[in-house]
């Protein structure tokens, strides 16, 4: 049985969203149980189970504008310092939540705790790409730390093909380091002292450098570069492929009759592609680097992709690989 | 009379593409003059206009596997380095080429010479938004600089404000500051220091923070980043929408008859979509800082991209950005 401790305050659409998620996911995998911290009135509103489900009742919320590290640290009674408190006193396996991802992060480091050796942990999410042979990439660190050092892109890469093999089932997991060249000795001091970090670590399958615009090509499995760099790459791809389809919508909404006509029968395949490139639909954004697995879903989560992150919380709990990063580094 | 200096021999369509696109611009403005530097024998293949054409014979290439500074220091009899030199010396008012951006970075530096006073020239392409009211951005440093300072970003954004002002005629541009967060505060360590600098600089418009998924929707005229961040995120938005578009063909052909026959009817509305989101529409990548007018075309520039550069090299002199700057920072 898979324990997982769920923020159901978290995320634009909490509580709502998120306990409709767990009710969909209850009934779907029959090998969870789901502890639920938040206002317990507010969920039972919308909680339509109750095998397998607990409510623990919780007096704070951590807001967007709170200071993360603050927050955490005063907010003792908050929904989702109480989830990481749960998961760090082994009675839960995974921590998800779709509020604050700074906050997430503070509960992770402060709550749940770094593995020892490990120097910062990282925030990685998996992205779809356009290739039918590798279908996704862990861009890693997407946004945990805002300033890192050559060890944290070393470590991030460690961390991230151990994510790649047990929970995304990838043999031998393809690391490339984001650069603004694929010729070895390009790029900016920390990512050439990285480059020869990467390069001597004999865990990983390091095949050089790549530049952003590959990454949807499925170039690679694992993508590393400092959180500064990941997280406006993220935040580019997430802009970027919004734009084009509003952009789309724009164009076959306002032409032609022909236009409109073709537009109509063309939806149902925009749509479904569209959803591709949505990448809630793979889950949340794992932390990685903590004793337990920390699951960040999007602020604006729905129902659906709530379930999404806790069919993945399932997924990385029983694949085991947050003990084996463990063992790695503290051993 | 705007003259010109070309580097005929640059870019993966060199000379044929290159010298295509001054036949055209020489029938389309009758106020510039080009000087074509490269092969003669091979210009002259291509070349079908004589007045305001001057072939100047070199004898070396600077490729793309080159060394920059190195290739730009002892190939001084190429086509890239002797087309700076005339504008050095004053025999032309701006360079052009499609070839090899760290050789026409450094040869804007080595050759054409920094400003008095600029630490670090930057490179800036114009991007084109979804939005009708502010069409395009300009994305500064693109990647002239692997690392940067803060005082870099304060001059690289004093410098895209007089190219916004001057030759994209946009009366008070807003420029931002790309970052991890709106919220003041946020930031790696050159980011926060380098907000400080543009909020006490009273020459430009410092709207405060932007996140990258923003740039789309024209929120701000420049976009100030670090020479890293920004190659990160140039290469992002080139690599999403062409993933974009290569999807929706994917989707488009090999769906049922219903939605290839969608696709026949939108095929054209969807072709100028496109187009808008190809930046090589919108002219070259300008290099700032230094002495003279720098302008990069794509590497992989066709007749019409050259064509656009040379329009864009045009406006550039005409505006006089370049006398402005200079008189700004050497004063």
């Amino acid at each position: 049985m898979v324990t997982i401790a769920i923020d159901a305050m978290g995320g634009d659409n909490a509580p709502a969203a998120v306990v409709n998620g767990v009710n969909l996911a209850i009934h779907a995998f029959e090998d969870i149980q789901v502890k639920l911290f938040g206002d317990e009135a507010q969920i039972r509103e919308h909680l339509k189970v109750q095998e397998r489900v607990e409510v623990i009742h919780t007096t704070e919320i951590i807001e967007a504008e709170d200071e993360p590290v603050i927050a955490v640290r005063r907010k003792k009674d908050s929904s989702m310092v109480r989830a990481a408190r749960a998961v760090k006193e082994g009675e839960a396996d995974v921590l998800l939540s779709a509020g604050s991802t700074g906050a997430l992060l503070a509960s992770g480091l402060l709550v749940v705790g770094r593995i020892k050796n490990i120097d910062r942990p990282g925030l990685m999410p998996v992205i779809p790409t356009i290739s039918k042979e590798h279908p996704q990439f862990i861009l890693m660190d997407a946004g945990a730390n805002a300033d890192s050092k050559p060890i944290n892109l070393l470590q991030h890469a460690i961390l991230a093909s151990y994510y790649a093999r047990e929970v995304l089932e990838i043999k031998s997991p393809r690391v490339g380091l984001i650069n603004n060249g694929t010729e070895a000795g390009k790029g900016n001091d920390l990512s050439k002292a990285a480059y020869e970090l990467l390069s001597q670590e004999e865990s990983i399958n390091f095949i050089g450098n790549i530049e952003a615009k590959e990454l949807l090509n499925g170039s690679v499995d694992v993508a590393v570069t400092d959180g500064f760099t990941g997280n406006a790459i993220l935040k580019t791809l997430e802009g970027t492929s919004k734009s084009v389809f509003k952009a789309i919508k724009g164009a076959l909404t306002s032409g032609g009759m022909k236009t409109k006509l073709g537009a109509l029968m063309i939806k149902d395949a925009l749509a479904d592609l569209k959803d591709n490139f949505d990448d809630t639909k793979a889950g949340g954004a794992v932390m990685l680097g903590v004793k337990g697995a920390v699951i960040k879903a999007h602020g604006s989560s729905n129902e659906e992709a709530i379930f999404n992150a806790i069919r993945q919380a399932r997924k990385v709990t029983n694949s085991g690989v947050i003990n084996q990063t463990i063992s790695f580094f503290e051993d």
